[in-house]
């Protein structure tokens, strides 16, 4: 969790809630119970709590330290297909070693924010019932923890990562060729997010592309492939899918895309989380029909 | 018409067949009958020409004069989504006046490729029985003939641009925005192709969003653009589209851009026209099924 200071053509704001897990949550939320473990310090604002609270998150697992919230700013360029990071703070994040409280660890469903993949790999172990587990990296990791990243990727039943990312992580420029070896690491979902253009899911042998949603405003595309990770794992997750038990209709891991590509559009709308503080179940299934509806054939 | 020189990462050809008319030409081949106005030179080979008549193509309307055929050479990035021109000489085409023969002049369908927008309007003036017309464009003409372009845009039934050259038409960065100024420049049908990334058809207020085909294999992207406008147009004229008559369900307009992704799809695959050497129309129809099974949800 972090407090972002976000430019775009739109609009400044110097300091607004975010990070991965204020996002994949707010956005799972709308779908299934969610609880998240992060740390903020001693600057996290109550009413961000609050937000947070009032969408039924549980933050038993929000670790409060002395000091300052991870911070980061970031500058966006006219078309906003770019940013250009102007600070990273890690501040109390620097420190931090994830550790799930009691009642989080039989929870079926994890999703693994962005972080060093070694600590992504110490959640993982504590958890014990799961159905279904998987998470997001960055070219950092890639680059320069690869090895580490490799090995906590075996465990995971799905990776959901950019197309780029995807590139440097399988060595193949073509993203079928780059998924095929991606597939041999250990997750069997691979989900390549490619911005306004969408995303493809990758099965086995099977591909489905879904369109990015066209919208008629960009305010903000800050947290928005986070929030299509909470609206995928959330989808999931309200429908019980488990790869543990039965063989999951290829069908719910498409329609399970296609929530992501939604709740990652909504996030655009507004600055930061301000949609989230709107938006309704019934709004998402509005957009969900109108995904079908633009695309049909 | 033209010979091209193409440096993609997959090889080098000095010289090749090219141009816009004989992509637009061989993809709709596959739909309908087809007849091309174009301009060669003396140095235009036989067998080029039997390629052509081989897939049934008029060519009364091919104009053959002293000098030198259309020539352009270019080279594409590593990532082939962008390109160099390395070398255009006009030649023969610096004089084309298109001038249709009698016997084209009911045809129903008419396809404009990219060429100065008075000569398009000219070849407009010669039809008298249209179904349907419409063409491309691009920034050239956007930006130093945009007076010409806007009189020859009025009486279009469509328009296949990409999007950098939708937003400069429309002066609007989102393509919405862009696409509801378009809209009432003269066509009822706009189509923004954004290349691998599929196309969006805007009808009215409402719109359609088509993926690009995942290949494995991408040789040369030169004429994929054409080859979409082929496969647009070829279908319409085969599925007898006629607006002026009858209202045109939309499902038509969705599946010709279907088709036109198809087309252009085929059309990477190897280099140059190569591709259409092979082609079936089963193969068509089998991408285009492969279209509809990686995007159903």
């Amino acid at each position: 969790m972090a407090y972002d200071g976000v430019e775009t053509p739109h609009g400044k704001v110097d300091r607004m809630l975010g990070g991965a897990a204020t996002y994949i949550g707010l956005a799972a939320s709308y779908f299934a119970p969610v609880k998240i473990v992060a740390v903020v310090g001693d600057d996290f604002a109550p009413e961000d709590v609050d937000l947070l609270a009032a969408k039924g998150i549980g933050l038993e697992g929000l670790e409060r330290v002395p000091g300052k919230t991870f911070f980061w700013a970031g500058k966006y360029s006219p078309d906003m297909n770019d940013r250009e990071t102007l600070r990273t703070d890690l501040n109390v994040f620097a420190d931090f070693q994830p550790k799930l409280p009691e009642s989080y660890r039989a929870a079926p469903y994890l999703l693994l924010g962005n972080i060093q993949p070694a600590l992504q790999h110490s959640v993982r172990e504590q958890m014990n019932g799961l159905h279904l587990a998987g998470g997001d990296t960055m070219n950092y990791w890639i680059r320069d923890y690869r090895a580490e990243l490799l090995e906590t990727l075996r465990d995971w039943d799905f990776l959901l990562i950019n197309d780029s990312e995807a590139r440097m992580l399988s060595g193949e420029y073509n993203l079928r060729r780059a998924a095929a070896a991606i597939l041999h690491m250990g997750p069997r979902v691979l989900v390549v997010k490619r911005g306004e253009y969408g995303a493809i899911l990758f099965t086995g042998d099977r591909h489905f592309i879904a369109p990015g949603y066209l919208l008629e405003d960009v305010f903000d595309p800050t947290g928005a492939g986070d929030c299509f990770a909470g609206g995928f794992i959330g989808y999931l997750a309200e429908r019980g899918v488990n790869p543990r038990a039965a063989a999951v209709d290829l069908q719910e891991w498409r329609r399970a895309v296609i929530y992501g590509s939604v709740m990652g559009s909504f996030c655009c709308e507004q600055f930061g989380v301000d949609r989230f503080r709107t938006l309704t179940r019934d709004e998402v299934e509005k957009r969900y029909r109108e995904f079908k509806a633009c695309t049909d054939f």
